[in-house]
């Protein structure tokens, strides 16, 4: 029998191994929670996160396939190396992703902060989501696991994307020429955008002061999304009155980083979805036996569109 | 034209009078924002807040029908009076419940306040409401607008009421004598059980005993539901985990009391749904008009039941 002869970087490289251990068709020849412990010679096939194989990648000259255990990928795309096949995992994170939504979606409008330190019952008065307006930008498929969510609250919802076609639960699609229209409509806008040159600060000044006051920003696309320091200097006027942030430009976000201890900023340390490892060892087993066929492998990546 | 001879007792008194001055079939003829101001031979039909009215009712011979502008009414239904016809507003909280609801049952399964306090991104490893199960105990109108939402999570629900008849939505319904098969069951558990006899500590030390570790249990019902005593105590075996408490047997709640300040408890001072003026003058209106045309009321309480 043919076997997928498979290198695995991560750090959480034993429990792989063991996720893979019964599959016939795979065959792990080396295993490691660090990059320089990978005998980067015989990777054909490599299992990894994105942040340890861009430091390997380039002198793996063995490698036909990269199935990456995340779902965001720059680390790699940026890379001049592309002669090889680069995977993603997705729709492993749609659920816990709708959950971070709207967890500081109703922490924002509920007021879980000030209701906490209030004494008084009439001394904090709630807002509400019915009603409101829910501004997604990037309508892929951790988008679509919102709608229904959304539309449970009875939000209303509209879209920014690339081409500004329509998409079935959303009010209105924008495209990013036309954003400060999109932020004016939003109470709460979710940046899911990919990291791509095209969406590099498309978060920027005149986005922020665009917006209504009042509302939450959450960011769980990618750091390069948002100018930090405009982001920075328009809170100050509640454009928006808190800022969500899972991803930053730098990370781990520096420790002098202001956002660290801003009163209108959530902190998430890329939480917001984290791979579980038997949904990346499931989609690693369907991509290998696809390999083995010669069928299109899942979530394969453009190296030219970034994504 | 015949005319509702209305009295108003409201902390939102000025209010509901602006409301309802344009309706041309209303009268008021004394509102206040006390019971004390209220002239009680006068009153024929009553606009009032039931923590107000239950101070004046007794006296007040003439009454036909008292409008509340609530939805629990346990300080009226405990009186002996029984001579008229009180109507609550229904279905105006919907909104305002599913959303209190989901933010703490996402506030505790996400750890925001953990993420908060956490510098290091791996410190904090959230859990997810997909797959997990929310027993709503109490299968009434609030309880249906959070099952659309509950679906959208990928979560089950089950159900207890007084008959334990199946309701479309849950995949179980339990009645009150099988309580601890209820409790052991859920993940996250709410109360919205109405105040009545048979509801009284119906959360006692063996329910809570019963429960899964680590959830959280939300009482958005009547505080007479709890067992306070147990609660404290079942608390320290983290059944509930977190407990997210609205209402209380005394409210406001004692600032003696020990709910206050403990860790494991979230205090919300029964904001859970606030009355929305505009919406209890709506349903006034309404019934108003039922009430000349000799028409059934909307929302009648039931006396005898309790609700």
């Amino acid at each position: 029998m043919q076997k997928i002869r498979t290198s695995i970087c991560s750090r959480d490289a034993s429990e792989l191994v063991t996720l893979l251990a019964d599959v016939p068709y795979i065959e792990v020849v080396q295993h490691a929670e660090t990059a320089n412990k990978i005998d980067t010679d015989s990777v054909e096939i490599l299992l990894a996160s994105p942040d340890l194989a861009s430091q390997i990648v380039e002198r793996c000259n063995n490698m036909k396939w990269l199935q990456s255990t995340w779902a965001g990928n720059a680390p790699l795309l940026k890379l001049s190396k592309r002669n090889y096949i680069l995977t993603a995992v997705k729709n492993i994170f749609t659920a816990q992703m709708r959950e971070y939504v709207f967890t500081y979606i109703l922490h924002h409008f509920r007021k879980v902060e000030a209701m906490k330190s209030a004494t008084d019952w009439q001394a904090v008065l709630p807002q509400y989501l019915a009603n409101r307006t829910l501004g997604i930008m990037g309508a892929g498929s951790i988008a679509a696991s919102l709608l229904p969510v959304a539309q449970a609250f009875s939000m209303k919802v509209i879209g920014l994307n690339r081409s500004g076609n329509e998409h079935p639960g959303y009010q209105s699609m924008y495209i990013l020429e036309d954003k400060q229209t999109f932020a004016a409509h939003c109470d709460a806008i979710v940046n899911l955008l990919p990291d791509t040159p095209l969406t590099y600060h498309a978060i920027d000044g005149d986005f922020l002061s665009a917006m209504k006051p009042g509302g939450v920003l959450i960011n769980a696309g990618r750091g390069e999304a948002i100018d930090e320091a405009a982001l920075l200097h328009s809170l100050q006027h509640d454009k928006p009155a808190l800022a969500v942030l899972d991803v930053f430009r730098q990370e781990p976000l520096p420790t002098t980083h202001p956002f660290w201890r801003h009163p209108k900023t959530i902190i998430t340390h890329h939480t917001a979805a984290i791979s579980d490892t038997t949904k990346v060892a499931e989609c690693f087993i369907d991509n290998a036996k696809r390999y083995l066929n010669g069928e299109p492998l899942q979530y394969q990546l453009d190296f030219d569109q970034g994504y």
